[in-house]
């Protein structure tokens, strides 16, 4: 579901008792089952984006998940709707307020479990925990996300001290938004969400759990450019083949992943 | 510039002499002077994507930079335009053909620099080196960049080799293809082009390039939901507040990112 598709939030609520809208879970507008983001954000355009095509949009479309944004501009303060403040203590940029911050997160909470292990809340932020792949499949197994796409110098610390906010970083790299980063975030985990992709997913996903880089992978033609295809890949001994798959992943992961490779346990170097 | 405005390949090009496009630099149809991403792509209708907006947006909109797709699917073989096919030596999922994709890299290459200090030219993976600050600052001094977003299991060896494709990647997880990727990358590189963001970038940028993650923030109201605002950034001392904020800064990430912590200078420290 898009933004346009459900009913709207003109004004700013109260935040007067954050938790109290989990109170009104009989009457949530959540369809039940499929797994749900909710995106907080000053751009909701931005959504569904790239995760409206291929095999994320033929999923959202499908309801094999639902995608919610929350726009943060009708929690904002006056006339103009103001979101944001200079930060206290002086400095450049601008701080998310939390008042504005935390109706919206009351609003995202509204039919969704307090359990966050079945509800993570995150906020996009370089200042997180690295986003990696067993955070995805962790996602993955939760009813939904509530996710926070931050602007500007950063989010008051209050509101994510209230809320008991996971922050959670896409890479040591400073983006204009978190909007982009929540987009590859979802990606990362919508595929993994039960019939989104075939048997071909799975292998994938086996590959890359086993601690090593993919190996280098060939197709016809057999010959191009005067370079051809690695005999042993032409030969048909599947046990040869899987071995030099496996030299492979081990040689390029020992070149240019030397902390994943030193991370590998003994046991699975055998 | 989007894909809509400009001449598309409706065939397949020759793919006999991989550098000689490089010989029509004189009609170039890349604009002079500024920051071009060409993007290679089953899905050229996921760009501009989320760069479209914000800042990002408004500086694609003052031409501060180009974008163009060079759509994958024209180059394919046959009636039916096939891209990719099965892996030699077996396996789940298709790959992407060398010819192919070489075909679209030259394409890509026309008008540009062959130093790829000057230009780029990488293709999204899991496999490749991890994307960070320094090498979006590195990407920012070029006059562009080739992006190659796959989808499948990857991509023929041969033509990453023939055309020294450098390989990186976004993070420790799989993406359902390198769209959203290449999106996240161009906005980090973008947002340091020179005319793109204010003075508060260049600060988030130090902020981010001394090591350390950022300190909390706050803003007004000076208490909301019986939370203040820490006493020293309301103090109006500005050699406390900073010293304060150095501690902050200093202790999330000792908490947070050890890896971070560990990799600092003992210089840095002091």
């Amino acid at each position: 579901m898009t933004d346009d598709e459900k009913p709207k939030s003109h004004g700013r609520l109260s935040v007067s008792a954050s938790l109290k809208p989990r109170d009104l879970m009989a009457e949530a507008p959540r369809l039940k089952g499929a797994w749900t983001a909710r995106i907080i954000t000053l751009f909701p355009e931005a959504f569904p984006g790239t995760l409206g095509l291929s095999l994320t949009g033929k999923a959202l479309a499908e309801g094999l998940w639902h995608l919610e944004t929350i726009p943060l501009r009708p929690f904002g303060i006056g006339k103009h709707r103001n979101v944001d403040d200079t930060p206290a203590g002086g400095g450049a940029g601008m701080v998310l307020r939390a008042d504005v911050v935390g109706a919206a997160f009351d609003q995202a909470a509204i039919g969704t479990p307090a359990d966050r292990a079945k509800w993570p809340v995150v906020y996009l932020s370089p200042r997180g925990k690295p986003f990696n792949q067993a955070m995805a499949r962790g996602w993955a197994t939760s009813e939904g996300i509530t996710m926070l796409a931050g602007r500007f110098e950063g989010v008051d610390q209050r509101v994510l001290d209230h809320y008991a906010v996971e922050e959670v970083s896409l890479g040591d790299f400073v983006l204009t938004g978190g909007e982009i980063a929540a987009q590859a975030m979802l990606d990362a985990v919508v595929r993994l969400l039960p019939g989104v992709l075939g048997n071909a997913a799975s292998t994938e996903e086996e590959s890359h759990s086993h601690g090593l880089l993919e190996h280098p992978q060939y197709t016809r033609p057999a010959k191009w450019e005067g370079r051809e295809i690695p005999p042993v890949l032409m030969s048909g001994h599947h046990g040869e083949i899987e071995k030099w798959r496996r030299a492979e992943a081990e040689r390029l992961t020992m070149e240019r992943r030397p902390d994943l490779w030193s991370a590998r346990s003994p046991k699975s170097e055998a």
